[in-house]
């Protein structure tokens, strides 16, 4: 991308060094397919660990669009569909993944990204109240993103409430951490991997946008949840050959606790950003504490930064504003982040 | 898999050593996402130039039943399904993954794993014969796999039967190359790339078992067969992030004809691992020219046998007999096979 | 449904008495199955010249919902997505069924139950602006209800409008007539028959709510929209069997311009409610022309109508009022309205 | 279909006169829809009680195919296939309804018909014998028809046989008895009402081959095996708008046993064309004793008979003779079977 800066999305490098040393180390040792080596084994006893969960069933998928769609194919019954915020990557930018699985996504009006366990609540009780209900798709599910789709956070307390309803209808929680490792990474973060197992019927924890090449991890931390799971996820496609490339990817992810602290670099570059917007006096949107931070800049000034840095667009805001967006990452060091400030 | 040899199948091992290094380099570069950086745009470039077909559209997916889900999908209309062999990969072995995307797998009684553009024909002439055809699935596409699962190849020649047959019928032709090296090394095959780009209507490049991590080379010599392609990829869970990781194992396989020759080792290896069986008197089975060797052995000695060497079992061949499987890969060194050849 | 009086929906009688002398006539004739007989021809020969459109194909279907699920199906590419109000029924009350063949509703807010060409223009420029479209649903198609859910209607200027913004982006049209008798009954209406043929991709023209036992009729001005449209039907379980009986009850109401006029008591008995309503000083909702009469009533008040006529529920308005629907249909006699009237 | 006798299938005439009288009877009578009314419920517990099965669920569909797949989507997992003969009705003639719904058809040989019980003991213990079996479609259910589509029967003893292997693998039964009348009017018939809801997990008591216009009802011995399924059915486009005109049919096919003895007439005279098929030498096929007779016919005795009476073409024998049948039904008269047999 030239010599331009690129704070452009959270995918635009490789992986962690250690994954790549790893992998280039093991390169030509055989092992058997499908996930079912010793490398992939330990990978999962670590997320175990680290999760609090030793009963719980860990999958590693390639690919967030893909890891929705089995999960909620999984989960779901053909009758049923899946609420979302109207902002959740399944109602918008997974290109009808779900609708290919036969599932409706059943959208409730966003607050920054967020919906709240109130507006789940109302849904439902209007949904049973209604009196042909039975014509219409039963909500089997919860989804949330955590952080969300614009930056933003649930809180323990919040998570705690969409269990609630989700008991007293009898739907699951599933939890999409796609960028899972800046909300570990963040101050204002009170949601651990342990309460995440205790909350969910099911939830990922991203790799592809922190710090692995490519894979998600999926916790059921009650494996009843879904049975043959591993049929499913080779039905989807899923099914990566050379499993043992997810599980080293996930070995060292979380060895030593370096998955949760591997999002902190992005979290002060975003922090920094922030400030110098804010001091600029441009006009931040969303509030967002994790690793995106979005703002609103004149058309005009946007070419003029655009020279010297790929940004990304977010939506029009009016005839000559946008919102904007800049991405850091587990890798983004202190000298790109001084020089984005330097040309804001 | 501890110091047993290890011939149970050609995705034991990692990548090309070039691969690896490939990715290192690269690694910390920033690149844009979904395959649309430099590096993909070189590998397609490479491969169109191998395929002699500068018109195609060449994507890079991630795993085989992943990419045959994926081109049927596209190719069919809802009302079609897809003829293949009984013992075809999508028949058998995709968890029902053609299925799953509505389409029924129209099977043929296969001959050492191959079906004849004659049984086509039939098959096509009995279905249009028949007075309540509207009533069946209406054959949209016949799938091939070269070399097929049972390592047979099919000549240029029985190629261009199928081609004349599908266009007769005015359907499409599809080869899975999910090991295709081993096809293009094998001294009896006379199909190029190029006789696959201008025979089929879609072709796919397989790069799991030939030598990459993961990945495999979908060619559509005419682009207009599949419109909003990269829509249906995203749709289908199966858009990497970091598209590159498959543009670079591409560009490596495919800079100085390597994908051409990576395959040889693995049929020396299968040469001389045939040659071994046949005067140890084991009966062969299939007639594989490609990097499968199958061979009927006594129950008792492959218990022996498999304290040394680890193989494939394939299916029961009668009460005391089992065919089993050796496969070699472009990796397999003359020391591995001397060893097996010494233990069989 | 006891003694009170019934204005709950226009599906609570039988049919037409021509059909019922029809059926039992022909009933013991013998007949070729699946809509190949004669009376189905004449019945399809009928609604061609109804429509203006020899060359039209004309296939019979049993429901509503199963109706827009073929027809979507039908139109629409895997990849496509369907645009509606987020009122219609395709939205809201049909379970799912057009997810269930894998396609999402993309919905717009609606008008009195309408929306408009320009909506529908600004939704389409929106996709094609947006850089991340192709991660999107496509839009394939305009989902119309003439009359709508809300008994309101699209002019002919208003349906000459979405014509223009479809052929400006390539998408098909297809409105659903599932209470079309109502419309061409009503005075305020413009579009006829030849007008829907004209504008329209594909149309229904409903019986099950207009005189028919059951049956829609599809209409599919040029053919060659929808190939192999019958094996489409059979495959979504949708093929009577015994075809004629949907081709005598279309062949009866299409005998006579029947069709046309045969939603005239409905309108006059709809009309004289709403005149009878406004003049008690009830508050009439979405202002429809057609037979479905809204009004605001208190709860109090509904406790004791109830006790004398059955009415519909429709949503609940405030916390001591509710949206309620009197239905009335083809057989609604001057007696039945008056007795109405006199309670209200 | 002209002065020719017509014995082409059970599906050219109408329904019994009692249902036409009862539709004309009630034709102005206003009820609730989609089956909530009084007659259906009326029908439901004639069946039951029929089943012997107070708390079976029943539900009322349209057409064959539109059941099963209904039923088999409504039991199956997606992960799952349906077991059937190759021969069975969902495994050549419903255009793929059941791959539209994301399920395999795992079709095993047939004979004259019929698959066995240890067919099926044979497969399923393959299946999980075999090493890569999660890799393939699980088998979940088994199906039949009840007589068959060769129109031969399974005894008591063998659907015993099915029932005990399905349960040793927790898989479900289901049969389609689309003719199920002409199978309990047949003297070689042992299987009740009653023995098939002790023995199935779900069946279907045809109506649309059996005296009604159209409809199948289905039965769900023990209901907690299908919930929701309303909402199934509403979702397949399957539920009729106007449910009581399946209560009618169905209350007076199950009034004073009439279901039970309406296929009398039609196994009569199938009986007396199998008599003397055979007295004129011709060469009978299959083996059925129900309303549908098979026999070889010379290609140019086929053209002369074709000028008196209709039939059913069926398959090639050989270069100059074919496969035909002959099919009865409820109200085949002596006459119709005399005129028959006199220009054999």
């Amino acid at each position: 991308m030239g010599d331009r800066l690129c704070f452009t999305s959270d995918y635009t490098r490789g992986a962690h060094p250690n994954i790549i040393k790893r992998l280039a180390e093991t390169n030509l040792d055989q092992t058997s397919g499908y996930g079912t080596d010793e490398i992939s084994a330990s990978a999962k006893n670590r997320i175990r660990k680290a999760c609090g969960c030793e009963r719980a069933e860990v999958e590693f998928l390639i690919g967030g669009t893909q890891t929705n769609a089995v999960v909620i194919d999984s989960l779901l019954r053909i009758y049923q569909g899946v609420i979302a915020a109207e902002t959740g990557h399944i109602s918008v930018h997974e290109a009808g993944a779900i609708e290919f699985g036969g599932h409706k996504v059943l959208t409730l009006p966003h607050h920054d990204g967020k919906i709240s366990a109130d507006d789940v609540d109302r849904y439902l009780t209007d949904y049973y109240r209604d009196e042909s209900h039975e014509h219409m798709v039963m909500p089997g599910m919860v989804y949330l993103s955590q952080p969300t789709e614009y930056g933003t956070l649930y809180s323990k307390e919040e998570l705690q409430a969409f269990r609630n309803v989700c008991d007293r209808y009898s739907i699951n929680l599933y939890v999409d951490g796609a960028r899972l490792a800046y909300a570990l990474a963040c101050p204002e973060n009170d949601v651990t991997l342990q309460d995440l197992a205790q909350l969910c019927d099911v939830f990922y924890i991203g790799g592809t946008k922190c710090g692995a090449l490519f894979g998600e991890a999926v916790v059921v931390p009650n494996p009843d949840k879904i049975p043959h799971f591993f049929t499913i996820i080779k039905q989807h496609g899923a099914l990566l050959a050379k499993g043992r490339l997810l599980g080293i990817q996930f070995d060292e992810l979380f060895r030593d606790d370096l998955y949760v602290h591997i999002g902190e670099p992005a979290i002060k570059a975003a922090a920094a950003i922030k400030k110098a917007l804010a001091e600029k006096g441009y006009r931040l949107c969303f509030n967002s504490p994790t690793n995106q931070t979005f703002c609103i800049m004149e058309d005009s000034a946007l070419e003029i930064l655009g020279r010297k840095a790929e940004y990304g667009f977010w939506e029009k805001h009016d005839a000559d504003h946008t919102v904007i967006r800049f991405a850091t990452d587990w890798a983004t060091s202190e000298e790109e982040t001084a020089a984005l400030i330097g040309i804001l």
